[in-house]
């Protein structure tokens, strides 16, 4: 049996990637990092999500970036935007937010003995994250073959990105394909408590127009 | 001013990175990770270096790596070796560690706006790691400068690693020569609550031969 480590968010895509990671045969142990974020109710989510689409385990670390603040996710000074997608880095972005995750999902990859990382970064319909570039991903996995003992014992680690060119419409079809109840998920960056979507901020209007785009009626729960 | 983001674990190789961070004239942001390790009396002896050597800030993120295991630093089941030193990647290697430190450091210097990230590893003394390879530092420099805004906002991300090719000796010479107070550091795997030294763990081992390579007499305070 093929172990992966899948970071697992709770939103449409990181679902999506743990429905195609287990098409593929691999027994999943997914990732959840609690950071602080506005948008609690999406690790609840990514719990529902585990268990629903039959990972092994799931496991949430607990990290503090409070304290380094510079975005709008984890500084609570700093308004979600809700105008509009805007070109360049959007205040959402969180600093080196993924290569934390990424690097957690190695330390638990390197115990857990698997050699597969799934990660949901997408660069088609949201390209202002530098840390969701193809090339980005590519330098992460060069570095955590160095980093670990998987050189040393003769087998490579991959980190691989199984929606990273797809639209958001695409993935939609995808997970539909599989069969994933997308109102499980969480997407929206102001989520209530109980897991209930603006509709106004980037996350959610990408949401709704892939749901759009993939002819597919949108099961999200908006407040 | 030049601003550097100083990875500081209260042991005596960091230390001595802060004081030659401090001597080539950066402003230095200390950051510590308490990683649940055994040996936590490390994070008080951080405080005072970072206090005593004129660090401009000093910060501690909290993150658990308990519930991964699979080191004796994190898993209090896996015993410490006391009988020496053996070859190969030792029990104490906490997996991806050093990856995760060096993430949460690259998240602090963005929202610092530092372009410098200070990082004790040494490949000389003890090359069982496998995250204190040269390679490995550069394959992270690369990785970060691909996962932040620097390249966007036109600048370089740097990792330096001043003591990688210097032996204990010669990194104890540093620090003698900078005026450090090396009995304030501790670098026991095993250390008491209050910082005193086992004496037999292979952190103790490198660091008293370090001492008597150098002929400095060994400040360290043993139980």
């Amino acid at each position: 049996m093929k172990a992966a480590i899948v970071l697992l968010s709770g939103g449409l895509d990181s679902a999506t990637v743990l429905a195609l990671a287990l098409e593929q045969g691999y027994v999943c142990h997914c990732l959840s990092v609690d950071y602080g974020q506005r948008h609690r109710a999406e690790l609840d989510a990514a719990q529902r999500v585990a268990k629903s689409l039959g990972a092994q385990s799931h496991r949430v670390v607990k990290i503090d970036l409070n304290g380094f603040g510079g975005s709008a996710l984890t500084d609570s000074r700093i308004e979600v935007p809700i105008g509009g997608i805007e070109p360049g880095i959007p205040m959402t972005y969180v600093p080196a937010r993924n290569t934390i995750m990424l690097s957690l999902a190695l330390a638990n990859a390197e115990v857990q003995k698997a050699r597969t990382i799934f990660f949901g970064a997408n660069a088609v319909d949201y390209s202002g994250y530098p840390d969701c570039r193809p090339e980005y991903v590519q330098a992460f996995e060069a570095m955590a073959n160095l980093a670990t003992r998987a050189t040393d014992e003769g087998h490579r680690l991959s980190v691989i990105s199984p929606i990273m060119h797809l639209s958001k419409a695409e993935i939609i079809q995808q997970g539909v394909r599989l069969g994933i109840d997308y109102s499980m998920t969480v997407s929206c960056y102001k989520a209530s408590e109980d897991g209930l979507a603006c509709g106004q901020c980037d996350s959610c209007r990408l949401r709704l127009a892939g749901f759009e785009g993939a002819r597919v009626s949108d099961p999200t729960r908006y407040q």
